[in-house]
């Protein structure tokens, strides 16, 4: 069972690794390439390689963990917490742990296997969208989750470990710290002037347009103010909502549309940098939150975070999001 | 002049550079290997190349800006931040910006081009410890300034961008939102027990056992309970003090030795890691802190920082620290 600790300074969890504890010799292996091998347990026909499947779209009606399906959901065979079990909150010391519960998925975009997820069309899209909406929401009905976090790895120094194009996502059973920063910042917003900071934001940036990298009828696309890394983007739904389950059909729609749009222009601009995106959606327990606006975040990663960002939390940009958002809005 | 701008939700600062703005072709150079040309303006004998020096220790009492020396501080020929001028605070609209004024210095920690730090004697990591605390006591009489963060990025994924052995310090006009954290969390603690949480980990530690590394007489190094990453070490003094200006001459021996100590079991272990150290001191104005705690934090850059952690601020690490720290204290 993995393990879940606290830093009893400053409250961050970490999850420790315990029954597949790596040893100093298993970092030698860190330059090797991901897997480009024929037995890849992603492609499609090798549903039989992968846990067995809790989601999967399947126009033809097809069988579970059959040929068929065009964006499939499996536990991941490796995952970093467990859905079996009890939290068993213990002290040890000055000290907090508790059991590694949770889930983690994988959710698989595409059954080919050399196909990146800018390389699929706006349906696919769709579907991913969709597998996440339901995820999350199949997820919130578990009471021992708090959070779930939806997040891409592309790429090598973005953490990706198998080629095959896929999404994952964690469920934890507390909010992280990172989510509850945002929404203690969002709320001491709402104190001061009752209304969304995110709301807020779009509106000036709207106005201003300088920023705006692209938007449709449900979404917009900013390079954020205060961007931590070059070209960063963040892309957040014009009406005020929280999480998944309260997205309708057609904002997911239009969800699904922005994400391409915003990683084909960062994709082509950059030539295929390796990034990360990461879904912030309000915790799973919550009621509907006027002060947390669901959002997200597209960091690609061109440069390196080093000793500075480490020790202050301070972030150095090198391109003010001003021309970041000019370049790629001119992308063609 | 570099920019400060705040992110109006979470309140983290980001240097936004606007001089020497990058374009999106300048991350094509990513993948080149930092320069070992005969040119490197940190060798000796090429003091010219760098801006004047604003500290050196040189036992033969020669002439700045000359041979001689065997630890020398410059300005850094690019700096993240300027050290002229004004803060000159100003909205745009609900966010924040001023102007990016700090210091950002080099500490070249010897004049030989090929030599690693963990290839330096125990006098030149004294030197080094005695270059940091000048050059920190001397920007403290900087007003505007409130912070100085000294930290290391030794080789390439860790962010350095050249291959002299060196590290950096930048000086900021405000605590870094990481460092406010920490007091915080420090805070708490002594509102409710009136002890230092550093101190209070610390004789945990030291009764136990199981996490530490390596002791002196005056400093000792754990792999922390909740390590963020694989072989995190946290070098601590024995004696409550939060400062380099409250540290004694025969603490900073203490602390020289133990630096080197760590990182040359490490680098052993991990076979020459890239990795990260950064200083952790109180801020420059306050008076001495009861509820903080000196320390450096080593990070090995073994493993990615991938959308999971990005999104949440949670870990994970596959190295139990009480693994990291058993590996740690058998190198010889």
């Amino acid at each position: 069972m993995p393990e879940l600790r606290k830093d009893p300074i400053v409250g961050r969890w970490v999850i420790v690794a315990t029954e597949r504890a790596a040893r100093p010799s298993d970092f030698k292996l860190k330059h090797e390439s991901p897997t480009e091998s024929g037995t890849c347990p992603f492609d499609r026909g090798r549903e039989a390689m992968t846990p067995p499947e809790v989601f999967a779209i399947r126009p033809g009606g097809t069988l579970p963990n059959t040929p068929g399906w065009l964006t499939r959901v499996v536990p991941n065979r490796f995952p970093a917490l467990r859905v079996e079990g009890e939290l068993k909150r213990q002290g040890e010391g000055i000290y907090d742990r508790m059991d590694g519960i949770g889930a983690h998925e994988v959710i698989i975009e595409t059954p080919e296997h050399a196909r990146d997820l800018t390389d699929l069309d706006q349906a696919d899209f769709r579907n991913l969208i969709r597998a996440m909406t339901e995820r999350v929401n199949d997820l919130a009905r578990d009471v021992r989750l708090k959070y779930v976090l939806v997040f891409k790895n592309h790429g090598r120094t973005a953490g990706a470990s198998l080629r095959h194009s896929h999404c994952q996502l964690i469920a934890t059973p507390i909010v992280p710290q990172q989510v509850k920063e945002e929404i203690a910042g969002g709320r001491r917003y709402w104190d001061f002037r009752e209304r969304c900071i995110f709301c807020d934001m779009l509106s000036q940036e709207l106005e201003s347009g300088k920023r705006v990298i692209t938007e449709n009828e449900h979404f917009v696309a900013i390079a954020p103010f205060a961007s931590r890394f070059a070209f960063e983007s963040w892309i957040l739904p014009r009406r005020h909502f929280g999480t998944f389950a309260e997205m309708r059909d057609n904002e997911a729609a239009g969800l699904a549309d922005s994400l391409r749009d915003v990683l084909r222009r960062m994709t082509r601009l950059l030539e295929n940098p390796d990034y990360n995106f990461m879904v912030h959606t309000a915790p799973l327990s919550g009621a509907a939150m006027d002060y947390y606006h669901f959002h997200i975040e597209v960091i690609p990663r061109e440069t390196t975070v080093a000793g500075f960002e480490w020790g202050s939390g301070f972030f150095i940009n090198s391109v003010p999001p001003e021309n970041a958002a000019k370049y790629l809005r001119e992308v063609e």
